[in-house]
């Protein structure tokens, strides 16, 4: 039997309750996202607008009841005041609904926990599976599904602007216990171009929860690594973990912890209802799990780009290759500090990266101490002979290039020769371009269209290092890397 | 009398020793950038064309000599082959030329010793004052000098793409001993829309050093922080505390050291011909000098933003104003790892937050734990109360708002109404708006046009916050905090 979160993220048909001719309303919002996705042809499903009011809506007759629609729901989204909410899910009990989103926020956040378990056992009732309630939903950029309530573009003087654009589709899944992380996440990740394999925000997290989504994403072709923020995991915290563990020998899983310190926790008690519960004893749960912790948001999403692209590293020996000794020194410094190693190369590299001056392909003035400074006045061909023989160096376990763009010396060729030599490599690599002009935005995403992980600054590309080499530790610890090198192979966007 | 280093800055006049017509030739694209800045009206200076060959270039007589030009000389670019700069260098001499900034690289840092200190010689004796070599030079947004050799534009396939645009007009002088970080950073400066005052990348820094550019700096009105890259300081290092110890009575200095780790100083020995030395030393140095010390790039520009657009803050205690559980949280939890305080308000603060509550103000379901959580129902008018609460609580020291635009109760207006409650406050406030949107650009420039500072990530706002503390604590230290904070007024784009 198909696992039955199937319905929240490929629904053959979605009904809206709550939906509203008022504009901005979150029922509004999220019927116009629905209505606009399946226009586009992006989604398949039937989409049906409920109002207890009746009436018309972006041009769309809204029924009173659930009941009322002559035909089968498998997804209900519920964006209407919570103390109507007990009645409205019975009825889509009653209509054998399948899977249920509630949007509305009015539980056990402001008190009101004896609401909040009726809904969950009306829900136990029909066997409903529930995503909230107050969160943003899902979306799922492969099926179109969304139920943000978050609107695509707001009034500015008269001018319609972005407010909150979607990201592409992509190869990570994102968790989040908090709806505002999560929309201004999305927001971030769209600017970044990292595109996502589908996006949950549950709020309360009354039923559906970590556990249910590692056990559903274990098989989703289009999710190959999953990203989490949690505050808190509540009573099912052993099973995640036994869960958990058994989930990261197949993908990985990266984790943001909120509520570590004392101001935090606080915060996390009045937030989502729940208590954030003892640091040190999370920290080494998700450990045992084998997942990859970060501290930041930033490192969240760098963590999740290099191992959704990138196999893991099979050691902590970084090769870094650049142009310019500043920005290779800086990421040798905040390697080391981060407990990797950048080693000397080994004698055969050296030997042929002196031969490659005797040929006139790389720069006299070359240096070959690791990080190598191949100089400014590296030419595509000088960074391509330096790539092959970095990337083959047995010392090196995980390539960094640092392909500044910026020289005179260098073409807009460059990303895709570089491709051409690390492609098929399954020693992971890694490329920075400093900036945020045209030219650095445009390297970027050539590397990334190609699956090589490319970042704007050092420190990020250190958390991706990082993520994969820490990903390959834990896989080693397990005997389980080889096997994993092994089957691994680059993503590719389905669908 | 003035101080010579003006010259660099703002000369009558400009020659370029190297112009050639070979597009994207060094002295090509130096030549191209001071007349195309001349012609726009942003350069004073007559520009000069220099090239031993004679000719034409950009449409200007090329002369054979700098002495053969027929107007005085306050600054010299020099761009051509190492092994001629000294022969030239003394026509300068001869030419009563002010000050030289030297391009070509060619000299110790890769063994050519000798040459380096016979231009080294040839300059004291004519008592000019030299940039470089081996470095990028320098630009001015204010005057249009742009002695940067990395082109504007390059060709993608038929199209001409920004290569590296140049940072508008600011309040934050950098100073580099790495060119390629110095253009890696203006390209990533342009995309934050961080401006700059000055800006010097003075590779092998045979003369103009960190000492001479702080004393320089000290009197120039649009410089208000000082952001310095440094991989060695050689024999002045003694100097640079004492003068750096005087500098930051007045203005704040950030530092990033590179070459902290075995790997990272290896790297330096091949780079710049110079020495890492001893970490510990050098932040102990820096230390008792009152830098502030960062670890990254990302760090360096978030701390000058900081300091170059608020006052240092009194204390380490910060007051957290969110409409989002998870990112107030998140945001908190890195304070508090790095070792500022996120304390509970005061009872008078709280009281009147109910108080507001009671009024229809703050929706009922906002939460006064310090983050406050105003909600996702927030509207501009909650944000403003609590805002105008938490900026007079007597137990804060900095306020933080988090006004993440996405929720639909939030209009585009909300920027101005927090700027006119904050932009009289001696008390220093940041802004974070995570996202990369249309709307979210939007939001944090509007706040930056006002200088509020404003980020896009949780950890990039603790970097500025951070700095604030750190340096409001070295001044207490000093016993020069209350007057620092007296005279402090808001920056202003002059000239």
């Amino acid at each position: 039997m198909r696992n039955k979160l199937h319905y929240f993220f490929a629904p053959r048909s979605i009904a809206v309750i709550g939906a509203s001719s008022q504009v901005d309303s979150p029922g509004y919002v999220i019927f116009k996202n629905l209505l606009d996705n399946r226009r586009a042809g992006v989604l398949k499903a039937r989409v049906y607008g409920v109002n207890i009011k009746g009436g018309v809506s972006l041009g769309e007759k809204l029924y009173r009841s659930v009941t009322e629609i002559p035909d089968e729901i498998d997804h209900a989204v519920i964006a209407i005041p919570a103390k109507f909410i007990p009645d409205v899910l019975d009825e889509c009990g009653r209509k054998n609904v399948k899977v249920v989103t509630i949007i509305s926020g009015g539980f056990s956040e402001i008190g009101n926990v004896e609401l909040e378990n009726n809904v969950r056992e009306i829900g136990k009732k029909y066997g409903l599976r529930i995503i909230g309630p107050n969160g943003l939903g899902v979306y799922d950029p492969y099926t179109g599904v969304d139920t943000l309530f978050i609107p695509k573009s707001k009034d500015v003087d008269g001018k319609e602007m972005i407010n909150l654009a979607r990201p592409p589709r992509g190869f990570v899944a994102f968790l989040t216990q908090s709806g505002a992380l999560g929309g201004a996440l999305l927001d971030y990740l769209c600017g970044e171009n990292l595109g996502i394999s589908k996006f949950v925000s549950w709020g309360n997290k009354i039923d559906v929860d970590e556990i249910d989504m590692l056990e559903y994403l274990k098989d989703d072709p289009n999710t190959r690594v999953v990203a989490i923020y949690v505050e808190a995991l509540k009573e099912r915290a052993r099973e995640f973990v036994r869960i958990g563990r058994e989930f990261t020998l197949i993908k990985p899983i990266v984790i943001l912890k909120g509520g570590t310190t004392e101001a935090g926790a606080r915060a996390t008690q009045t937030h989502t209802a729940s208590l954030a519960g003892d640091y040190a004893v999370y920290i080494g749960a998700f450990k045992h799990m084998g997942a990859v912790i970060v501290e930041s948001v930033m490192e969240l999403m760098d963590a999740s780009k290099a191992l959704a692209l990138q196999p893991p590293a099979r050691g902590r020996n970084i090769g870094i290759i650049s142009n310019g000794g500043g920005p290779g020194i800086i990421t040798a410094d905040l390697l080391e500090k981060r407990g990797l190693r950048v080693p000397p190369l080994s004698d055969d590299t050296l030997r042929e990266l002196k031969q490659a001056i005797n040929e006139g392909i790389i720069p006299t003035i070359a240096t070959f101490a690791n990080p190598i400074d191949i100089s400014g006045t590296a030419t595509d061909e000088a960074y391509v002979r330096a790539t092959e023989l970095v990337l083959n160096d047995k010392n090196i376990d995980l390539v960094i290039i640092l392909a500044l763009h910026h020289p005179p010396t260098l073409t807009s060729k460059l990303p895709d020769k570089l491709i051409s030599v690390v492609k098929d490599s399954k020693k992971p690599v890694l490329v920075m371009d400093i900036g945020l002009g045209e030219l650095s935005e445009y390297v970027r995403r050539r590397f990334e269209a190609s699956n090589i992980p490319a970042y704007a600054l050092p420190i990020r590309i250190v958390n991706g290092a990082c993520a994969l080499v820490n990903y390959g530790e834990y896989l080693a610890r397990r005997g389980a890397l080889d096997e994993y090198i092994e089957k691994w192979s680059p993503p590719r966007i389905s669908g």
